[in-house]
């Protein structure tokens, strides 16, 4: 195996919590009540989908614009709870071993820039690191564009890269992509929902899968 | 079987998500950063055994007084968050149901009144229903306090009694009771994290749990 596509909300950067208030919040001001577990499993799609699937139960039917107003309201809810994001344990750490040991990896994620830019900032990653970011993709996530764009970039084949993410949509997409998935629990999923979403492996956290990048075949010496 | 004891936070009202966040800007306040899945897994054990929990890896200690401090501003920060609780799908409609085939049932809680107050009257609970609080026990969740409080008051067996929570700590403090244990995934964990941890069956909400109480065998004629 030679290189780690990663996804960055949930997986590097612990925001999923602050993102479940924030799209309840968006939403009820929009008069609509979701619980919160089940924003949770939906968080991770990309921000379209993600209005769409929530409402889908609500007996109600929802517009684009009234889609795009939410998703502004949740990234300003957002910003407010979380000013300045937080890394997960481990994860700039396992971004510089990366760097030391020359293993290729890049981010794929469903953020946005600048949005991101605090968040690869803190991960120590300068203009160098390969990021694709919502924009430069038709489709977000379960749509494997995202990965698919970051493995070209890397110029790895599919089937030797490792997407790792914290949603079972990542794992979803991975799959889609022809790679394989490994699982973090640091988005608040268990280990056996990620598991039967297709994860090879499930990890706590970025420390977690530094200490196990041998047993992924990571390291050729 | 005969009666129903159930918690409140995560189980009948829709407030995990938001302690998260208001457990960790506390914490975050004191210095002291815990990621969001750890704290969510700590949810619903006892305030002074969670605050001791959560500090226990940062390799410092925590003075009782620094706990209760804690725990005061996470009571300010969550009442900001969610100034009104939200009954979850189907919460009031079983309470009423219970009512109404005379089926013994009651709240056991490891949260305080008047904080609960509101709680309540949205589910309808009036004088005579029968709540536990954490104050009138000894020891909070997952010691079995308040589930056996709870029994005591519904004049019921532990083996005719099945207890309904949202966290492992209820699936715990109920086998530690006699009890059987119901899992509800409401409160964000994974069916299977449910089941490891003892719960003889597992439901998604309160209403998904009325739809089955005849598979519970309580549904008498």
């Amino acid at each position: 195996m030679k290189a780690l596509i990663f996804d960055l909300d949930g997986t590097l950067v612990d925001t999923v919590y602050a993102h479940v208030i924030a799209w309840q919040q968006a939403l009820a001001e929009a008069g609509m009540f979701i619980e919160g577990r089940r924003l949770h499993r939906l968080i991770g799609m990309s921000g379209d989908l993600f209005t769409r699937s929530a409402t889908l139960e609500l007996d109600r039917d929802i517009s684009l614009s009234e889609s795009k107003a939410i998703q502004d309201r949740h990234g300003k809810l957002f910003s407010k709870l979380l000013p300045e994001p937080r890394l997960l344990p481990g994860a700039r750490e396992l971004m510089r071993f990366l760097r030391e040991k020359s293993i290729p990896f890049g981010i794929a994620t469903s953020g946005r820039r600048p949005e991101i830019n605090p968040a690869l900032d803190k991960l120590g990653l300068g203009p160098d690191a390969v990021v694709v970011e919502r924009r430069e993709v038709a489709h977000g996530k379960p749509e494997p564009d995202l990965f698919e764009a970051c493995r070209q970039l890397l110029d790895v084949r599919a089937e030797e890269s490792f997407v790792v993410g914290d949603a079972v949509w990542d794992l979803l997409a991975a799959r889609r992509a022809g790679m394989l998935g490994i699982g973090m629990m640091s988005g608040g999923y268990g280990e056996d929902e990620l598991n039967k979403a297709g994860a090879f492996r499930v990890y706590k956290d970025p420390a977690d899968l530094r200490r196990s990048l041998d047993e992924l075949g990571m390291l050729h010496s």
